[in-house]
C-alpha cells in the first residue's frame, strides 16, 4: 500500500482489519518497523481524535512524528495553478508539498471541503495537490469527501463486536445538526461498508439528502428512519449537509435525533458515531450515556486503524 | 499515587521531595520507567514553564508525550450536563475526556478559572469532569483553584536551600498586578506549606484579600506587610484577585510591590515567585536582578517536581 | 562552536559544509550524540522549512525536541529593560530566556524584525536578549537581520552541484514582492558568500536597495539585472525591503521578476530561492517548473545544515 485516501487503496479490507486487531492485542510488536522514519502530520483544519490517535500509532511503530498546524504555525497555501500570487497566499502547494516531502517519509494531511464549490471539493483538489507534489506516500487524515481512517476504525469496531454467523444489519442514519457539515464521513462509511461484504448495509436520511452515488453505491436508501432502523444490529449516526443542494442544510427535523425510543425496534443495536457529537441535537444523552453507545471504544480503535495503515505503508517502502 | 490535583493526593510530602531531588542529581536514572507509556498534555490555557518542564520530565522517564492545545488545535468543550448542544461548544467533555483516556496512559490538564462564578471555580468543575470521564490518572497543570506542580517545586526549592536546624520563616505576600489573577498559586502554596511541617508559614495581604480558609488553614495572616516580612528567610511573592469580592481587584496599592527596601528587615530572605512576573509592578528590577532572587533556579526545579509526580504515578500503575 | 547566529560563529565554512554533506549520505551516523539532550525551538514568528527541517535534524542526532510557539501557546515578552510592566507584555525576556535555559541544552529562536526601527532591528535586540539571558547555546532560526541556517544550506547546495575547477559565478538578484520583507536572507547570503572564497559573487538590485555594507562587503553591485546575470552559474533570487529608506517598498518594477527570458544569457544557471516564493511575482511559473530551478533540493538541504550545526554545538558541550 503506498497511499491511504480511500478504500480503493487497500488491497484487502479483511486483512488490514486483522492487522489492526493484532496491534490492539500487541501494540508494540512492530516497534522497530518505523525506526528512522518520520511521519509529518499536516493540519489545515482542527482535529482531536485523528491528531492524537495517529501520533500514538506512529510512535507505537517507532516512527518519529512532526505535527504541523500549517494554518496557524505557517501560512496560507495557494492551491490554484498559474496564479499571480499577489494576494493572501504566501506559498504554493507545489513548493510546500514538495519541500515537506524532502523531510518526511510519510505525509498525513487533513483538509476539509469549503462546501461552496462541489466540483472543487469532489475532485479532491487539495489532497490531490499534495499527492501530486509531495513525492511521498500520503495518508488522509480526512479530506474533502472521505475519512478513511474513521471508516477503517468503524469496520474494526463492527468486526470485533459481531460474533454471530449471520451478517449484521448496519444502518447509517442522518441526524440533525446546527452547522453545515461535510459528507466525508458518511461517504467514506458507505464506501467501506459496500467494499466489505460482511454486513447488510442500509442508509436512511431525509429525502434530498442522497449521497454521491459513487460512494453510496447500491446500498438501499429508506427515507423512513423508523422503518430503516428496524432490526438493526449497528446504528451509525451522522449528520451531513446536502450533497445535491450543495453544502446547504435543507432539513432541520429534530425527530431524526437518535433517542432510546428510536432504537426500540432495533436488535438492541450498538450505536456508533465518529465524534465529536453534539449531545441532544444529534444523539440524546440517554443514548450516549446508556449501554448501547459504543462511541468511546470506537474512538479508541482509531489508534489501531492508523497503526495498521502506517505499518502497511512502511512495509511497502 | 493515582492522581495529582492537590497536596492531599501525595502520600508523603518529604518523600516526594526526596524523589525529586534524586532526579535532579540523576535525571535519567528511571529512563525505562515510562517506556511505551504516553502522557497527553491538554491545554485549555496558555503555559510556558509547566508546558516545557513537564515535557522534559516525561521524556527523562522515557515516556512519549503528546501536547494538545485543545483551544487552538481542537474546539470548545461543553462542560455542563444535560445541555442541548446547539451553541458554540462542539464536543462534550464526557466524550473528549473519555476518548483521550483511550489514547493516553496519564493525562495532564491545564484549565484556568473564569473568575466570574466562585462556586463553579471552587468546585473545580472543569478538571473534575476530566477526572470523572477520562478513566486515567490526571495530573493538574494548574486548575481553577490549585497549582500543585508549582507548590511541590516551591517545597523542593526551600528544602534544598535551607540547611539550618531551625525551621525557616516563609512569608507569602500579596503584591499588586494590573490584571485579575486566579488564586490558584497562593491557595496551593498555602496548602502545601500547611501540610509540610518543616516551615513557619505566615501570610500577608491587604485586608479583604483573605484566601479560602480551606487552603489558608491556620496560617497567621498579618495585614502589615513590613511587619510580616520581619525576619523572613523566604519571601514568596504573588498577586491574586479578591476571593471574597470574587475575581475583583480591590486593592491597587503600589506600596505592596517588593523592593530592596521592603526586604531590609528580612533575614536576607530568598525571594521566590512562580513566574511570569511583571517587573516593577509585582517585584522591582533591583530585587529580580539582585542576589536575593531565586526565581530562575526555582523555575528550573519544575522539571524535578513533574518528574517525581509522573514517576510516582507510573510506579502505581 | 557554541552559538550559531552568523557566519562569524563558524570556525570553518568548508568543514561545516563537509560535515553536512556527510550527514546527507548517512543521516543516522551520530544518533547517539544528542542522547539525553533537549533542543528547545522557540518561535516568535511563523515558519515551515526551518521548523520542520530542524526537528528532523535534531532527531537524527538523537536529541529530544520541544517546540514552543511562544506567541500563540504562551504570551507576549517584554524586550526592554527597566520598564514598568503594566501593559500588554506578560513576561520579561530576562525570565523567559533564563527559565527556558533551565530546561533545554540548546535553544533555537526565530524572531523577525519589526521593520520600523532600523537600529532596534540591526542591533539584533531580540535574539541578543536570548543570548544574554538563556545561558545556553543559541541557534538562530532567523533573526532580525540574518538567517544563517538558510545561508549554510545555500553554500551546501552550491558546493554539491559545482564540480568544475573554476569558481562559479553566483548572482544574488532582488525581485519584486507585494509585502515589505526583511533583509535577513540577502544579508546572510551575502555574508556567507563573502566568507566562503569558492565563488565569484555579484549582487544586483534596483538603485537605492543597497544592503548594509557590513554584510554586502566588497561584493560588486550591478544595477542592471540583465548585465549582472550574464554568465551566471547560480542565480539566487530574493526580495527585500529597502534598507536605507528602512522597511519601505521603493521599487515595484515587475521587470525584475525572474523569467526564462531573463535567464537567457546565464550559463544555464541553477535558480535558487529560500522559499516561500510568490509565483509569478518573484519568479515565473516557467522557471520554478522548469529544469533550472533547484529550489526543492535546496530546501531539502536544510536538514543537513541544521544537523551539522547542532552536531558542532553538541560536540563542543
Amino acid at each position: 500500500m503506498n497511499q491511504f485516501i480511500s478504500v480503493g487503496d487497500v488491497p484487502s479490507v479483511p486483512r488490514i482489519v486483522e492487522t489492526a486487531l493484532d496491534y490492539k492485542k500487541n501494540p508494540f510488536k512492530d516497534k522497530g518497523l518505523g525506526e528512522n522514519k518520520t511521519l509529518g502530520m499536516i493540519f489545515l483544519n482542527p482535529s482531536l481524535r485523528t491528531r492524537l490517535s495517529t501520533q500514538v500509532a506512529a510512535r507505537n511503530l517507532g516512527m518519529e512524528v512532526v505535527v504541523f498546524n500549517i494554518d496557524k504555525e505557517g501560512w496560507a497555501l495557494e492551491m490554484n495553478d498559474g496564479v499571480v500570487m499577489n494576494g493572501n497566499t504566501t506559498e504554493h502547494v507545489k513548493e510546500a508539498a514538495a519541500v515537506m516531502g524532502q523531510y518526511f517519509d510519510i505525509m498525513a494531511i487533513r483538509t476539509f471541503p469549503g462546501l461552496k464549490n462541489k466540483e472543487e471539493d469532489y475532485t479532491e483538489k487539495y489532497i490531490n495537490q499534495f499527492i501530486k507534489y509531495a513525492g511521498r506516500p500520503i495518508v488522509s487524515l480526512e479530506s474533502a469527501t472521505l475519512h478513511p481512517l474513521q471508516s477503517l476504525t468503524d469496520v474494526i469496531t463492527i468486526k470485533e463486536r459481531w460474533q454471530q454467523p449471520r451478517k449484521p444489519k448496519v444502518v447509517m442514519t442522518w441526524a440533525p445538526h446546527v452547522k453545515a457539515l461535510p459528507q466525508a464521513v458518511p461517504n467514506s462509511f458507505a464506501e467501506w461498508m459496500n467494499a466489505w461484504d460482511e454486513v447488510d448495509f442500509v442508509i436512511t436520511h431525509p429525502e434530498g439528502y442522497e449521497l454521491d452515488p459513487k460512494f453510496a453505491g447500491q446500498a438501499p436508501v429508506i427515507y423512513n428512519q423508523e422503518e430503516a432502523l428496524e432490526g438493526a444490529d449497528f446504528v451509525y449516526v451522522k449528520n451531513w449537509s446536502n450533497y445535491n443542494d450543495y453544502g446547504k442544510i435543507t432539513c432541520t427535523d429534530e425527530s431524526w435525533m437518535i433517542t432510546n425510543e428510536r432504537l426500540r425496534n432495533t436488535n438492541n443495536a450498538s450505536v456508533m458515531h465518529c465524534l465529536p457529537v453534539r449531545r441532544n441535537v444529534v444523539i440524546a444523552d440517554e443514548v450516549l450515556d446508556g449501554p448501547q453507545s459504543i462511541v468511546i471504544p470506537q474512538a479508541g480503535n482509531r489508534v489501531w486503524a492508523a497503526q495498521a495503515v502506517l505499518s502497511e505503508i512502511l512495509k511497502h517502502q
